[in-house]
């Protein structure tokens, strides 16, 4: 039997079908849909959530939701990944430091890499800004400013934050030696050693890491490929955990490509700000979208201040500076402390280059260019793949970022398939990287972000030929 | 009564007043001596250590102990610095936080600073070799070399790290944001939460606040103001505690300025050695030193790979660029995995700059500089606290680095001097910073990596005045 908010999608799913709610037209506010229809707001977000999911109804910036002109293109089927349910130690930086290590080399098709390729940025330009920039500086502002950031950088962020929707506290955001550092400050603020934190499934290793290095457990919660977290099963999570905090990737989550509609978002932030939990929320390929309009962060549905949002220009203009960045809401003090307390400042020289950049002005220009650059390379890989790959074989569909997660069929390991692949100098990220467990064992990440050229061809058919190989030699 | 060492240190000193052992001479080897005055090692290192302390022997690097052609100046009196004999838990950062907030307004005179006067680093120079060496590199090197660092970097850090009679570890060094970072992840690699680490006391506050976000207990090791760590004092230490690990600053320690003689490094790490217990040693002093040889560091007396070394280029060459290193010895691998997870890499741009600047050459004449302005500018402040502070007052006499360690008469709440100067545009670093349950209210750290002026003279003048009027309204 359907749930009420089924229900409710199928109601409004049929209004539309009907014609009595017309393309283009606003769907009632969720107050006066709960009125109505004699639900909760929580229902109500589901629905509209599902009815997004289906490609039927979009969300607009602070306006609400509207029938969509065209119906969105259907939804790729979801591949299978059911959630622990208990809580586990994390132990996996040896496996991850094996893997990372080893496919550091320059020469190896980067298949595994977390960059896109070095030649999408601006680099001279950047070089040219950077030193600029460095000339012009009062000497004594190379130790002034320390904890917190540059004072150019910093207002140029918040600039872009409050475009995006965000709230902007006063001591935001703090600058970072990339978003890793900011995730990993914003986590240590919220949690105590011992501490259970709620992560999707899979996820990306660094969250896994940074538990590990805080003496942290994991618990996962349901995690749909397409859609990010299952508000109904975090919802779960919560009441069977005493979670401290959550580590979310809501726009086009590594490794899945995952995007959480609005209505999802909300109805997350309601669920997390009833319980008054925070969320660490990693924002770096959210400038990635493949579609024309940047998707809302989860922190645009934050009016608590529990969202500790975390990104960096690492993905998108400037990879090796190391300039990420944190809006903390109201853990920034703590977030602060702590970065004045493990590593004091970030590199002056990358911030100055950044904002020289930033005000130059020309980054929207360049991100439209690397957004469609992405866009392609990742769709040839996905083709390739789909090509030359086992049956079986499923691949996911992102909507933005570079990544693709491939789930071959259960005889494939890709731990081995990783060894084999570097012996004949191809990387690839296996999926044991993406769960405190090591599940995932079958799947593996494909970096899409690299112009395609005959030696990438080739590895793929390579990687392809010895997964079906596995496959022959489990089988017999 | 005279402990053997002192009795043997006193043999010897006789032996050298008498002529037996002539100016020049080299004193019999340690194992000789052993043998001779039927004692062990640890008493033969701790009269060598008394020796050089008393100016008569100084340490030849890889040579052995000679006896001084022209006896040394004589130390000045002691401070009184019990250390004290419990471990407590640390707490500090919000009060470190509050302090170094407020002084980093530019207007201030600097005397509460961390760091010397920017006007003393060749920072055009840099900026200019930064700027070429980011316009030559290949994209790929920015996203291959990651944690480790920079190849080039490594590569000069690690000749001029074995020319300072370290051993160098393959894996060494890793860089890292600033000595911050690096001594933070060292800390880390060789503890768990709940472990207790001996500390100097005073000690410097990063070390502090690096025990608190850790989760760590602090027990302070009795210090000598000029030749810091008491070996007697620290093997007590090491019995009565279950000590994890060290931190130590033998060279030019923050805040005393203490720097422990070769034979004190010997028997310390003779005895730390023997207990297998790991010490983070931060050295970021130790080139700023005022007379005409670099002290070796601990790291150089360790053969056993359990020194983390831990240094950086922001107080002798490049501030603001955030560049540090750990030399962690056999636990480098540990070191290099922590990097990875909480900050994954250093500034491309901010490593190539230095790594430029000293494959161009001229970092050792820069050094020379550096060292006689900060000496001149030391000493002059020095003299400047001598005159103008009230009765009683006494100060360290640093042989190098920057910072003078005032104590002052019991009436005296350096607190509360801080915040008074403060309101005139003055700041200090009062003495509650410096030790995890907030002694030393009667001492501060001054700043004296400043060129004198008319306003720093002015600043110090007005302390004074300020010092004798809370002992006046204290004794009324």
């Amino acid at each position: 039997m359907a749930t009420l908010y089924e229900q409710l999608a199928e109601a409004l799913a049929l209004r539309i079908h009907e014609g009595s709610l017309q393309p283009g037209e606003r769907l009632p506010s969720v107050r006066q849909t709960c009125g109505q229809a004699q639900v909760s707001a929580s229902t109500v977000f589901q629905a509209y959530d599902l009815l997004e999911s289906r490609g039927l109804i979009e969300a607009r910036p602070r306006s609400g939701f509207f029938v969509r002109k065209q119906p969105r293109k259907a939804a790729p089927p979801a591949l299978a990944l059911p959630a622990r349910a208990d809580s586990t130690e994390v132990a996996i930086s040896e496996l991850v430091f094996e893997v990372l290590h080893s496919t550091r080399d320059r020469d190896v098709v980067p298949l595994g890499s977390a960059f896109p390729s070095p030649d999408l940025f601006p680099l001279d330009r950047l070089a040219r800004d950077g030193a600029r920039a460095m000339r012009r500086l009062a000497p004594q502002a190379l130790t002034s400013e320390l904890a917190s950031g540059n004072a150019r950088l910093r207002e140029a962020l918040r600039a872009r934050c409050v475009r995006q929707g965000m709230q902007v506290g006063s001591d935001d955001p703090i600058i970072t030696n990339g978003a890793m550092e900011a995730l990993n400050l914003s986590l240590q603020a919220v949690t105590q050693p011992g501490d259970v934190v709620a992560l999707e499934a899979p996820t990306f290793y660094a969250a896994l890491q940074a538990l590990e290095r805080l003496h942290l457990k994991a618990v996962e919660i349901p995690t749909h490929p397409q859609w990010g977290v299952e508000p109904d099963g975090l919802a779960e999570v919560i009441q069977r955990h005493r979670v401290a905090a959550c580590w979310l990737m809501p726009q086009f989550q590594n490794p899945l490509g995952a995007l959480m509609p609005h209505a999802r978002k909300q109805a997350v932030m309601h669920t997390l700000t009833q319980a008054g939990i925070p969320v660490v929320e990693d924002d770096v390929y959210g400038e990635l979208h493949h579609g024309s309009t940047r998707p809302l962060p989860l922190k645009a549905f934050d009016r608590e201040g529990l969202v500790l949002y975390c990104s960096s220009f690492s993905k998108c203009l400037a990879p090796g500076y190391r300039v990420g960045w944190a809006m903390a809401g109201r853990f920034s003090h703590q977030v602060h402390k702590l970065k004045m307390m493990s590593s004091l400042a970030t590199s002056v020289p990358s911030q100055l280059a950044i904002a020289e950049y930033l005000e130059e002005g020309g980054y929207d220009r360049h991100l439209r260019q690397l957004r469609h650059a992405l866009a392609d390379s990742l769709a040839l890989l996905r083709e390739q793949v789909l090509r030359h790959f086992p049956k079986g074989t499923r691949v996911s569909r992102p909507d933005g970022g570079y990544f693709l997660w491939v789930h071959m069929p259960d005889q494939v390991d890709t731990l081995v398939l990783h060894r084999q692949a570097l012996a004949q100098g191809i990387s690839i990220a296996p999926g044991v990287l993406f769960s405190a467990d090591q599940r995932f064992r079958s799947a593996m990440r494909l970096n899409g972000g690299h112009p395609s050229d005959a030696r990438l061809t080739q590895a793929v058919r390579w990687l392809g030929a010895q997964a079906q190989m596995q496959m022959q030699t489990g089988a017999a």
